[in-house]
């Protein structure tokens, strides 16, 4: 039905899933950046005398703050393209066979844009809190190593302790990506325990919450190619410089190949340890219904 | 339905909306207030020697208290008028056509008779703490600048990253009630992914928690007149004077305009990204539908 | 239905609910005396070497803490007798009508025991912990003075703020027993937006998670007149003796007449401000339906 | 319907059901084993100089993560397996009736095969952290007393205030397991007020947040055997030696008997104090409606 040709066509399906992923990622980042600059710099700065933003920050409060940045997404856009919000989910779902290939480029577009706007609008939105911190900590310009911090709030960046290679926040994102597509695809299956009334946009954010909690900190879980990559843009274009591109050890590819990598083998693995069973079980099932109806011959 | 006239009439149907408006509102700022008054004053002057007061209070028990605050509010107030329990979602449910606009003014201002009580409720609950705190602390007179830590239990003021300018501040209102109103939108949209099982009360919270852990800090989210104007009332009988008029830098009015603008904004970007979209694909699963019927003619 | 009499009777229905009242009430004080012994004796005394444990405690765990144990204990009992587990519960639901007068005695006799086993299950589990403690601060009996903070374990005492003026915490306990009652009667009401697929359970959890973070410090929210005197009397026979009874300023029973007091009024409150209302428009609806209907006279 | 033989009838369900339960007890121990080396090695030794990671970790980090770590294992398994993914919900699963006592073993090392290979990949994923950890604490080798720290990222030992004796910990194994299954029993019980809508995965995960939060500290709450002794034995073969086997105090046997004792425990107390009052009163309606049906003598 989706297929209907003519005016209201290309313009009810694919283009208004491309608006739909647009705005879904850019909700995704507005508050998925928005909570990493609470965290960083806005708690700290804003100057309040209580005793309030004590001991506040946190890793709780950001892997919370994203975990509702994606549920919130997916309640904005889910009804319109799946919310996807993830290049890595979207080559899934291709590769799944639940979106056509043809889809896969424009979506991955839609979402860098969005997620690019989604850090605008947190540098809009903490501009003063940013230029605070800075002068606070006597961090000249952003392109030093000193403004590595306030581009955390933005994009990612890998744990010293590996010493500037790459394998390990390479794996570390296979890994996450992953989990988070193996966890989409167990939470939307009807077959399997899926979730109903419409709260699996809450699930995936507690997916996105476990998975930051328990494989964060490595490389900052990006797990999402337009999560890293629209926001290192902007990054880059505001003033960053090396920060960005090529970011430290030259990281900027790896929340990009690492995603769709971990992505792309997690509807295999679920295929083949989960769904095939629940397959033959439905096949089963429906071959012992015939054996037991007297109107079938055995 | 609702439009009988007579006696039962408009009791029936605004009165009790309003008594459900007040009562809500009043929940969300007992519980709302009372968080803050908690974390600022309460765990620290309660006395209580154990280790379990200390590295307490944060941005997470705030946010997380403000969330709850919205849940059941809306679990009181829900099902009889929707539980607004501030103004710019009623004005943005008007805007939608879901209000009839000659109930915009008397939901505002039980709203805000509401957010008035509940500060004097928890004014009445830690009356001792506060004064405990102020005496603590060498705070003289409500009035003075050291009375603005209490103040914040019960309205909002800027962050000192802004220096007075209200701009900033003002686009973070915007901002926020432009998302909170989105939110809304599209968790009670059952064409989109909409959340069934009346659980969607307990998703606006997660929707506010968002928004406090991402975008909380520039202005203390008020992202609600009625929220912010009502307490700040409040205080100004009960003696903080011009810590609540005009407020720091004459903030007292932007918690009032910035969410009327962002929530006024809200019901167009989600019609033009989303809603309309969804009507399309409707429109042309029944064209569709039709043309597969032998008995309709194309 | 189930007032048959006869064998399978009494026993089917009250005696067969009072097994849940105890069990559910004991799951509620298992957890709830659980996560304050975590949070004051345990996590500090364990020993662990690792950072893990530091910055921990605060009051987001034993908030958390008591709304899931009492999430725990309604997925427990709630099928049978509804899972009350509070004195002040039972005397609204009998208030409302929708519990026997002549079970409200033996609903609060079961509770107080669960609360009792509970309590004792706790002392139990961390008789070591407790003692461990006492050790390291130099306590020499748990009568001292310094016994209030392991005491503070099992049941409640007022804050220092007070300064043994018992007016304040018994309204507190008015106050956070009126809202805990008043949001019971929303969640579980179909009328209203009630909350559907049995997660009811698991909201009163989040509401009295809300109270403990905005109403919780004043007198260490007991609003449950069980969940205070039968850990009391525990610790009482335990050898805490008048850090239980009289307790504080004479404050045992202040947890127990506070409760009853708002429990008694919210089913008042919420029949006028929102019961009353919804069933007003349903009997308006009928009318509106019988006029639209050709078949009834206006 | 699952007895069908031949060809796809073993396959189709025990086989299946096996790999069902290896998956889901690798992603439980994925991501419990991977928040600890978060909250003990990760967040500390990832280098970023952001205040992001000060004042994280501590125990909500922990219970929380476990907490989603069920949550996301059920998931991904719960529609082939019911996702057990603990040997003692396996057992207690048999005891009533649920499970075929010859799927027992094979369901036993499923999951402990599953646990080994989650250690293993939180050991990869980590390897760079914890060598770091032990460089920075002068941990010379991870067989030596100072090792227990890492040692903990995988598996559990009890608390200092034992000073070795294993009753304590025995008893908390006891009580932690007893209550997990009767909750899962409570949780999934249609007949009681059992969560639909396929959330009972989400409960589950919050029924292990509560006792790691009530019941964690004694001995790491591990209420498990297989979340034990597979992480132990792969810490084993990776050079942690006494810390793994024996274990402190040789604990290593108490995390297999005591929940083995405690999960057969639960499913008689929910039995007796809860299923039969249902089951009873279940009767009594039908009798009480055959009572009512005039086409039924009396």
């Amino acid at each position: 039905m989706r297929t209907a040709r003519g005016k209201t066509g290309w313009r009810a399906t694919t283009w208004g899933e491309l608006l739909s992923e647009f705005l879904g990622t850019f909700v995704l980042l507005s508050f998925g950046d928005g909570v990493v600059a609470v965290a960083v710099v806005g708690l700290t700065m804003s100057g309040r005398t209580s005793v309030i933003f004590q001991g506040a920050g946190g890793w709780l409060l950001i892997t919370w703050g994203w975990a509702l940045a994606v549920a919130m997404g997916v309640y904005v856009a889910g009804g319109v393209s799946g919310a996807h919000m993830n290049p890595a989910v979207t080559f899934a779902m291709a590769l799944k066979g639940d979106l056509p290939w043809k889809k896969v480029v424009p979506y991955w577009l839609a979402q860098v844009v969005g997620a690019f706007a989604g850090a605008a609008l947190v540098y809009l939105d903490y501009y003063h809190a940013i230029n605070a911190w800075n002068l606070a900590h006597h961090v000249a310009t952003r392109a030093s190593a000193g403004g590595l911090t306030t581009f955390s709030i933005f994009a990612t960046f890998p744990a010293q302790y590996f010493h500037g290679n790459m394998l390990g926040p390479f794996l570390d994102q296979v890994i996450g990506t992953f989990f988070l597509v193996l966890f989409v695809l167990g939470i939307t299956d009807a077959k399997n325990s899926g979730v109903k009334s419409n709260l699996g946009g809450f699930m995936v954010g507690m997916a996105v919450a476990a998975i930051g909690m328990s494989f964060g900190v490595d490389a900052g879980y990006a797990i999402n190619p337009a999560r890293d990559f629209g926001p290192r843009l902007f990054t880059w274009l505001a003033g960053w410089g090396t920060n960005a591109f090529p970011g430290p050890s030259g990281y900027w590819w790896v929340p990009i190949l690492g995603p769709l990598v971990g992505g792309g083998i997690a509807p295999f693995i679920y295929q083949w340890f989960i769904a095939k069973t629940l397959e033959r079980r439905q096949a089963t099932d429906v071959r012992s219904a015939q054996a037991h109806d007297p109107a079938a011959s055995e």
